[in-house]
């Protein structure tokens, strides 16, 4: 060694040992400054900044109220869905930054979704005829709620290409279940969640034969159902149970989105349709295209569910079975009281029901208005068989004029609406690319300055908003304040990143009262289409910082005493069967050698034995498509079939630790 | 219909069909006011925001620097490897928003990547040994670079666990070329372009047989091996041609990361390494465990390699093959003038060229110290042949203080290094938490105010520091301004979002002069476990903003003779073999009925007809697991076996207009 060498070496103290042991002990605490490091704060010159980028009061405003210095918390998460990336997202709110994607039914590596043996089997959950679907669409989330309010708990969203509903447990995050509805292929209408979560409310979307059995076009009215489903959750084991769940056959209209209602509608739930024309497309044949022939009638049907009314009659034996499925008869529902419908203008696509339960707000995008209807008159008119007749099925239509209260001329292309504390509504406007704050009237007209029933603000946005949500926006009790526009394009708004471009957030201030509402923030999603959100006080959600045990079962949510544990790591051959018990800990796995051969069978877990917060291992066999999070206290299985002789190395694959390149280990197959 | 209800409906003027021309014309228009809309733009009062949120100077400083007002663009891009998610990830400078996750690795579904039959052709490219990998653990994204300079064209990116390295055409910020490394299984030193993109380096990481074939852990010194990889780059073809690319093998240390030499030193590659001391680990033997017995000698060995030569050795025909691929044998590497080693200090991680191509800095883990070597004192040493001896295989080590420059002490846990315009380095201190600003010396001595080869600053990051990037950093000409410190453990810094917490990108502001550094913005990556970054100025990009053609390949970036036109769409039946020809357009598809028999081999194109800007279309085939996604003027392909009989409906995933939901056509499958 040089003598210039040796002086600059490190000195004793900093000996490997006493590194291996601060990487340990100072990774685990939580310091906002840097050890020895000369930490100067310069506080810079905000002014000049301001005037060289050209800032209005009005940008400097929304900078400082959506920044986050570093450690500050923000006070909402929105749960997007990812549209057709099949993922959810969680957005911290006002900072409009992406705390999380979270896998659902799309594999994804990172969060090792759909690279271990036991998350691999949730996805197969969501197999539709033995096939293997890896994405979906996703649409709805939707959150878990105690008496209307949401409880941060649970969170449900939907597939719409292949109506399949996901269950993602709220303390770690994960999804733990796929459900694949038995009787459609295609869903809209949900997920929705009954003010105690009951059940979860998936309406369907394009209607088909139950089943998706084959039935020729030509057969559409005779064959062709849609349907509304009511999947039961069970709160404690945090799963739906398909077994006590059920379907409602409804009209082979095309059923749209659905709501619950809460308080003094709790037990009903309602979906608008399009297609009651039950149009059949072909423009190759020179018919009207679908896009048309949908649109042709000024009114479509609200559906009203009375749901409780359906538990009761599916309960006494008056569904049939479809796919192994229960499912309410159309001609029971429209006889027994639990289906009718209520015209709607024009081309429906929103329907979200008041805070109190007293109003349902439907939206027909061809319609300039929004239309809102009265539960009260409603029930009265049901009561009082005000129906203008039956639709084909024999459904009875309540007549519009008794149970509409108002409508209200908001502008072009209205489709969703949510609500704030201060008796306004907000409804997105797709062809206005507008967001417009409105009036409420009834019990909600003393809480705001304004007449009832009045456009109060359009505030452009850009462009082409679809959904729009509110801080506890579908509650009992929103929150206001915040509002995120979900624009679907983004066009000019950012740097071209290709002919793909991000859709856009708008983050919208409505924290004042009359025509205050201003955008604060944009906000690129270059990641999926977003479809709707619901967004939470922070405070509600009790997440977990680590696995509560060492050995612990995310799918299960136990702590699995088989599980590999610190000091008891074995390699066990049982012929052929080889099984491995394998542990990891900054920064090595124990066993460091796995010898096998070809034709081995092998069953491979892995826990992380680590306790500090934040401390995550990953985990890859290459060129075996495995990879794991490990996540602290957790354990995971993966398993693989020998198949050739080689040398793999096998190493953490979460920068873990100032020697984590070096937490390797050898599995060499011999043959 | 009643009266009230005939009052409200929408006036003829807006007619169904005024809105649908409406719908179209609009949307393809940018508006920065929403139509009608009342738009009323309040400034709000920032400081009485200040005051509530407690926001001191420097948190307003910070907000007024990075926030972006709505339609105001980034300056610059920052392409950062996804880590583990086996993506990449497009985030724009200083905002820190996410614009475009691209899929490389992994499939996803947003973008149509994997779900389509070609897209899916080039992951199936990154096969191996035929089996089907469908993440990868991607480290090092680098841009193409003309005359050292990044010129905005490819961005290349490997994946660790595979040795596999991928091709993104930034026209389209899509993926193009996966190619397997056919003689490693792990690389970690790489992707690196040289300074025309003559080359893409890949180094290797983890030693083992050549091809991965099975070979004993004794035999380690034998039979293991090393390797650094050069495939050659067509820029024309935008892709890796393997035949024309070849690898040199070198000792069983494990190679960590390379930098190309660049001006003086171009043609040279530089790659440090660990494990010099052939530990093989064994820690449930009672063997000193990888982390310390890879950890045990005080200095490793920084690789020197002139690849120029190694070029014109290959094409002498000096190479062997090992899987079909050439492979310059180490004697001859070592013999000929190909591959000289320098000693490091100690656990070596980070080697990094300084922009003139004069020094090149490495920094050992567990050395306080970064070590700077002169490339012209190492040219010297060769040229006198100052060796201190051979290593076990042969080849010459140059004399540690005949090419070392100088030595600077950081701090504890220096990773890597970056470049400013004016002097400074930036080195990562993992075990500080920290980022140091330092001087360099010689020809840069005059562009700082400081002694050269000092410590200026450090600023405390949070947490856990790997890489960091700094603007055009890795150029011949830095910009300076900003630095991304790419931390690993965010730990307190975001809401708590489950066991598995997002990493943290804290955003730098380094424009000033000495310690005048400041963290301005933390942006929590919740969506992978980014590895290293590098950062554009914006307008060197030029992305397309539409294909170029109608009927586009973006497989081939040509336009596709076959692809469906407007007015051409076709259903071609041969025996049991279908062939579609679909358009898709605002907001139908052609043709809207598809009726095929159990049985039938379906092949199915689909053109998006756009030539809007924003205007994509999805298309997704439910139960079929298919997704595409339809930029302006794109085709895709699928095909599928039909196995059942069935219905199905095939709609529009990217919601594209007001009758987005009427998109639709049906699949019936009769049998």
């Amino acid at each position: 060694m040089s003598s210039t060498l040796r002086r600059k070496l490190v000195p004793v103290a900093l000996s490997i040992i006493a590194l291996l042991v601060a990487a340990g002990a100072w990774l685990i605490g939580c310091r906002s400054t840097g050890g020895n490091a000369t930490a100067t704060i310069v506080s810079g010159d905000a002014d000049s900044v301001i005037a060289a980028r050209g800032l209005t009061p009005a940008d400097v405003y929304a900078a400082v109220k959506t920044y986050q210095p570093s450690g500050k918390k923000d006070e909402y998460v929105l749960f997007a869905s990812g549209g057709h990336s099949g993922q959810v997202l969680a957005v911290g709110v006002p900072s409009m930054r992406l705390l999380k994607l979270i896998g659902v039914f799309t594999p994804e590596p990172w969060q090792g979704w759909g690279f271990s043996r036991d998350t691999r089997r949730v996805l197969d959950e969501g197999d539709v005829d033995g096939k293997s679907i890896h994405w979906g669409d996703t649409h709805h989330p939707a959150l878990s709620e105690t008496a209307g309010d949401y409880d941060g708990q649970f969170l449900f969203i939907n597939d719409k290409a292949q109506a399949r509903v996901a269950v993602i447990d709220l303390r770690d995050f994960e999804t733990k279940q796929l459900v694949k509805n038995p009787i459609a292929m295609s869903d809209h209408g949900g997920s929705v969640a009954t003010p105690n979560t009951d059940y979860v409310i998936e309406g369907g979307q394009y209607a088909g034969p139950l089943g998706w059995r084959y039935a020729s076009l030509e057969q559409y009215q005779q064959q062709y159902r849609g349907m509304v489903t009511f999947w039961k959750f069970d709160r404690k084991a945090g799963r739906i149970v398909p077994a006590e769940s059920f379907s409602i056959e409804v009209p082979p209209y095309w059923q749209d989105i659905c709501d619950a209602g809460k308080k003094v509608s709790d037990g009903w739930a309602f979906c608008n349709s399009i297609n009651t024309e039950m149009a059949t497309g072909g423009i190759e044949q020179g018919k009207p295209p679908f896009e048309a022939g949908v649109s042709k009638r000024d009114m479509d049907y609200l559906h009203v569910i009375d749901w409780r009314k359906a538990a009761q009659l599916v309960a006494a034996g008056r569904a049939r079975t479809v796919n192994g499925f229960r499912v309410l008869p159309l001609d029971v529902a429209a006889k027994e009281g639990v289906l009718w419908f209520v015209p709607e203008p024009k081309s429906p696509h929103g329907v979200d029901v008041t805070p109190g339960g007293d109003f349902i707000v439907v939206s027909g995008k061809l319609d300039p208005h929004v239309t809102v209807y009265s539960f009260a008159k409603l029930q009265q008119a049901i009561a009082a068989h005000r129906y203008s007749g039956k639709d084909v099925f024999g459904v009875p239509v309540v007549d519009f004029d008794a149970a509409m209260e108002k409508q209200v001329e908001l502008g072009l292309g209205p489709l969703h609406t949510q609500f704030g504390p201060d008796g306004y509504a907000y409804t997105s406007l797709f062809l206005d690319s507008a967001v417009a704050r409105w009036t409420l009237g009834g019990p909600y007209a003393s809480l705001h300055p304004e007449a009832p029933w009045t456009l109060v603000q359009k505030v452009p946005v850009q462009y082409n908003i679809g959904h729009l949500s509110v801080a506890e926006g579908d509650t009992v009790s929103p929150d206001g304040g915040y509002l995120v526009a979900m624009n679907k394009w983004s066009v000019d708004r950012f740097l071209t990143v290709g002919p793909l471009h991000p859709q856009n957030f708008q983050l919208v201030d409505i924290s004042g009262k009359g025509p205050s509402m201003q955008v604060l923030y944009d906000m690129p999603i270059g990641i999926g289409e977003p479809h709707y959100a619901q967004m939470i006080k922070a405070d509600k959600l009790k997440a977990w910082e680590i696995y509560p045990q060492i050995g612990w079962d995310a799918r299960t949510m136990t702590a699995d005493a088989t599980a590999p544990q610190a000091g008891k790591e074995r390699f066990v051959r049982n012929g052929n069967q080889v099984e491995i018990w394998m542990t990891a800990t900054r920064s090595h796995f124990t066993p460091e050698h796995i010898q096998i051969k070809k034709g081995d069978h092998v069953v491979w877990h892995v826990t992380n034995v680590e306790t500090a917060k934040d401390a995550t291992h990953g985990f890859t066999l290459p060129g075996f498509d495995v990879n794991l999070s490990l996540e602290p206290g957790e354990t995971e299985t993966f398993e693989f079939l020998a198949e050739k002789g080689g040398t793999y190395t096998y190493y953490c694959t979460e920068f873990c630790s100032a020697l984590h390149l070096e937490m390797v280990g050898y599995m060499t197959v011999q043959g």
